[in-house]
């Protein structure tokens, strides 16, 4: 297919737009008019930018409010379309976007408007332009596909054709399949969009909430295909108004707006592959091939957490990791990197001088600088990574060592990719020479192992790593919560693999002084402030801890009473929950949830320890507020804080 | 009145509330039941920290889904309020809220309801508490005021009455005047919020976007009327749910708060006057008095921008005075203090040494420090905002000098109310020796005046200078606005007087790299971003300028291309247009308006010039892009910036 992206889906001056386009492949543009209108320089120098560039200009737009409830009005909007073909032809396009009328005055009757396009249309054809009308979800008359395609069927003139528009259909609900039945050379051309569902006016959700696919919640796939059925082979082109996206970094944002859409080729293509299976005869494929990655890779969970270091850090974090229970394992053969381990969770302190790990350190402070996800096929899922255009990271590896492969996740930090454990041992351990004698129990105890991952982010961050997370690692987006520290509001996404193995959160704080914002600024953007391992008995982990000398946080009394209050739970129960700060939830069908937390380490990250009761399938997100309002209680009341308490 | 606020309107950590509730005056507070849960002390010792800082506990809240479509269901709920009882008993409050049920199987049936609530008030009396029952808005069958009163008159019982919410009625649309009609003594508790209207559910709406009474939309004053015209007169208390409030500091927080409920009680107040008035016989007063603070004072415009400058900046900004065309017209009788002048603006550079400016100097660099308001009233105008908490700056008087009273504004800059100009000339120059010889006209020319001034402001500013312009300066708050910057988003909130002589624009950016942030980020959280001026002939102006060399920021020709297409613009304007890099806007009724930039001083602030055709009464909002995209790119060529284009 041909890739496009519209350049008010990135930010900065069009220059930027244009290389940032270009250096993610983008085949080609839509010039939005008010970057043009914006560039100090000609149309032509556009053109000639673009051409340099690579990039065909496949659309201008937007023009507005063509139809007219006067002659007088309709002549003047034909001269105002001529000089916009000028503009065009001085930029060498030849489609311009017409978008339904959203004033008062807008003509609701197809005929006047047919008569009126065909004027339109006439006009374009003597200069050798094409009209594509989009009906606007907001437009005061015509807001269906269905409106505009009758329009352009009644005017039947072969300089009038149909935008589509993925995001005007699906945010009101309307039916795309009817799409499929079109003459696929009317439609002129195809703009995407996906979005969350968001309580508001379709406007507004238009304005502010527009995603890339993938991102958001709309059924992108299945407007494409009905586009693909009809015959349309025209470009494929991201059309994204969204507040973070004028705000983030031009370049990175457009490989995200590419793996975007290769992602959505590959929905697509395999949608379409499911039902050509069951049809005699199977239909003809697209003219177009569409993307045709190497399939998501199973994932079991995660083998490993690695952390940045150097030596005197390194000395600290070893001692924060043995408070905390974990047993000192082994070191690597031929690297300065130590393991350390506890039930089935492995942590890597990795104090190589010239390395990835060093320049991260430098950068981030002691921070996880890599992480390593277990599975069967660990070559697949870096041969999708790398197709998905994550750029593979590439270590030296020493005699007999494993290569583990690995890709830089959206923050720079590596994603390694590993084999399952086989017998209970880890694969990755064959690089390390294993102390024998380490009771690798632990105090967290046999069992323990990952069970999800918190990702602090900067704000705009959210967005990238959702959508890396479902193309890139086949995960599943699911909820989105809020949650309220003390100093702010904390918004979350949870996503998860479908079996559960693997969860992460991703996790972002606009104010500076939450929990969340606090790890971010203190690691300058890194990334991950919780480790969360579910234990088989939460109460006889906690003991184990607290007879080490674990430094346990603290809940208040006020809340087991309210506990109490709420639920009948078993007063020994009860007694070991306050005694010990464990944070309890129950799902209305019974299942339950045990929380712990360990204090931070500078509050830069922390250990939560969990036990999933019955099946409990959330994260505790009822118990946040206690949580976080004991963490900054600890916190205002370190040396060096102002003692807010 | 009796005046509180709940602790859920407040960031942090209870006892941080507490002590900015008490430091802000109120009387009492309400405890929201998460604060207590995450407070690691006894209830006993927040009775004890709330009898310490002279508030009493007026209200426990909240407690939620009593009713139960089960006996087994309802006794449990009955056991969790006795434990809520223990607790309230332990802090010495005597009411709790209990909030209509969102459950789906929430009880429907009024008389279901008014039986289970008849035992929930048995019981509340046994122990000497006190139930005001709520309705929520999203309550899942109870969801308006009259049907809580519904039940709450069946069971006619003293220890059962209802809580009031200013949201819950407003946001629904639903009609508060039948509250005046209610026996006063059931009215247990009245809580108030405002908010803007927002398109989204009510739940979303209530959770994120209430206000203070003044910074939103909600007719507040006719709810509290009707409430008090019932015969309420137990405390006003403030319930707000906000993200911003949620970061916002506490203690300023607090003072806004009150700010809010004191011009909330002056609004209820004139309206029952003037009811009064007009009724025979008037009505009785209310038995506890509303605030009665001085009335605003009329103000004409502004009479002087103030800058913060030491020696060396001071050269700097006074060249760059001059090269806008601003001439030097005299110096303080006593004080190192520079005027300068151009049509009817007045600048101020304040080089003291040991002085305000200077500390201002020191924290923001060269800076707005204070900005002068004229009008016929001074001394009225500041005993009006010291009433509503402002708090009065005084200064070094010299001999023969005017005493100009100022209070400080939301960011701590000043602001100076001082007499109106007589015969064109402005009062405030009486203290200075103003040179004879100085042309004043300058460039700007005769009739040049201070449009409307725009503050850049850090994210959760807007909401403070807002119920400040409204409250303290009698302004009106009006749109709000989105623009878009080529690096983000920014968001205006318009304010002006009802004759429109004082504008000015309230703006903020969370993005880091638009335009209003870098500005707030070089100047540290101060303040005046831009200086707009209004001449009666931009052209002429403009011409002047240039040829004094003064630095137009230039426009692109495509901008005017495009004005040329839109509008029939007489050929010799749209040529000026273009020379002078003047922007164009027209209202649908035909008022037009043009305007002009100065490059910016630092990226800090800068001047635009703007003329007014016919009444218009925006500030060019569609122009907004252009305007910002040619800041960006002038930008991109200073020396050091990253060149982007």
């Amino acid at each position: 297919m041909r890739r496009g992206i519209a350049t008010v889906s990135l930010s900065g001056m069009l220059r930027e737009k244009l290389q940032a386009a270009a250096a993610a492949r983008f085949d080609g543009v839509e010039i939005f008019e008010n970057d043009l209108l914006q560039f100090p320089g000609s149309p032509k120098d556009v053109r000639t930018m673009c051409e340099d560039l690579g990039l065909s200009i496949d659309l201008f737009q937007p023009f507005r409010d063509f139809d007219a409830p006067s002659a007088a009005q309709l002549a003047r909007n034909l001269e105002r379309a001529e000089r916009k073909f000028d503009l065009m032809q001085e930029l060498g396009t030849q489609t311009i976007l017409v978008c339904s009328n959203v004033q008062p005055d807008a003509v609701a009757d197809p005929v006047v408007l047919a008569e009126q396009f065909a004027q339109l249309a006439e006009r374009a054809g003597r200069r050798g332009m094409r009209v594509a009308y989009e009906a606007l979800a907001w437009g005061s008359q015509v807001k269906l596909w269905s409106q505009a395609w009758d329009i352009v069927r009644r005017v039947d003139h072969p300089h009038l054709g149909l935008a589509l528009d993925s995001f005007h259909t699906l945010a009101l609900r309307d039916d795309p399949s009817g799409i499929a039945q079109l003459p696929g050379d009317k439609i002129f051309f195809v703009q995407l969009a996906d979005a969350p569902w968001v309580n508001t006016d379709v406007l507004t959700h238009s304005r502010h909430y527009r995603c890339f696919p993938g991102q958001g919640e709309l059924e992108v796939a299945r407007f494409t295909r009905a586009a693909l059925d009809a015959g349309y082979n025209g470009p494929l082109s991201l059309e994204i108004f969204n507040d973070e996206f004028r705000a983030a970094p031009a370049r990175s944002n457009a490989v995200d707006a590419m793996r975007s859409l290769l992602w959505l080729e590959e929905q697509v293509r395999l949608d379409r592959a499911a039902e050509s299976a069951a049809m005699q005869p199977p239909p003809p494929p697209y003219k177009v091939p569409l993307f045709d990655p190497p399939p998501p890779a199973r994932l079991d969970g995660w083998s490993f957490i690695e952390f940045a270091v150097d030596p005197a850090a390194g000395a600290v974090l070893a001692a924060w990791l043995a408070s905390a229970g974990f047993v000192s394992m082994g070191r690597h053969r031929s690297k300065q990197v130590d393991l350390y381990g506890q039930g089935d969770v492995r942590i890597v302190l990795n104090l190589e001088a010239d390395s990835f790990a060093r320049s991260h350190f430098e950068m981030h402070g002691p921070s996880v600088c890599a992480v390593a996800l277990a599975g069967a096929d660990p070559a697949a899922a870096v041969a999708r990574a790398e197709a998905l255009l994550c750029p593979r990271a590439i270590g030296r590896i020493g005699q007999n060592e494993l290569a583990i492969p690995a890709v830089r996740a959206p923050d720079g930090s590596l994603i390694y990719f590993c084999a399952s454990s086989q017998d209970g041992r880890h694969a990755f351990e064959a690089d390390f020479i294993l102390d024998a004698g380490a009771d690798v129990a632990g105090a967290f105890g046999q069992g323990a192992r990952i069970d999800h991952l918190v990702h602090a982010v900067p704000a705009g961050q959210v967005e990238p790593w959702t959508l890396f997370s479902r193309a890139v690692l086949g995960l599943v987006p699911e909820r989105n919560v809020v949650l309220h520290d003390p100093y702010g509001v904390i918004r979350s996404r949870e996503i998860e693999s479908l079996d559960r193995a693997v969860r992460l959160s991703v996790t972002v704080s606009e104010r500076e002084n939450t929990s969340v914002a606090r790890s971010v600024s203190r690691q300058r953007g890194a990334g991950i402030q919780q480790i969360a391992v579910a234990v088989p008995d939460l109460v006889a982990t906690a003991r184990r801890l607290k007879a080490l000398g674990a430094p346990l946080l603290p809940i208040p009394d006020n809340y087991h009473d309210d506990v109490l209050a709420k639920y009948d739970v078993e007063p020994g129960l009860l007694a070991a929950m306050r005694e010990l700060g464990i944070l309890y939830d129950r799902e209305p069908g019974g299942a339950e949830f045990l929380q712990l937390y360990l204090l931070p380490f500078e509050e830069r990250f922390h250990f939560e320890l969990v036990e999933r009761r019955g099946g409990y399938a959330g994260y505790g997100t009822a118990n946040a507020p206690f949580r976080l309002a004991a963490m900054a209680q600890w916190r205002d009341r370190q040396p060096g804080q102002p003692a807010a308490t």
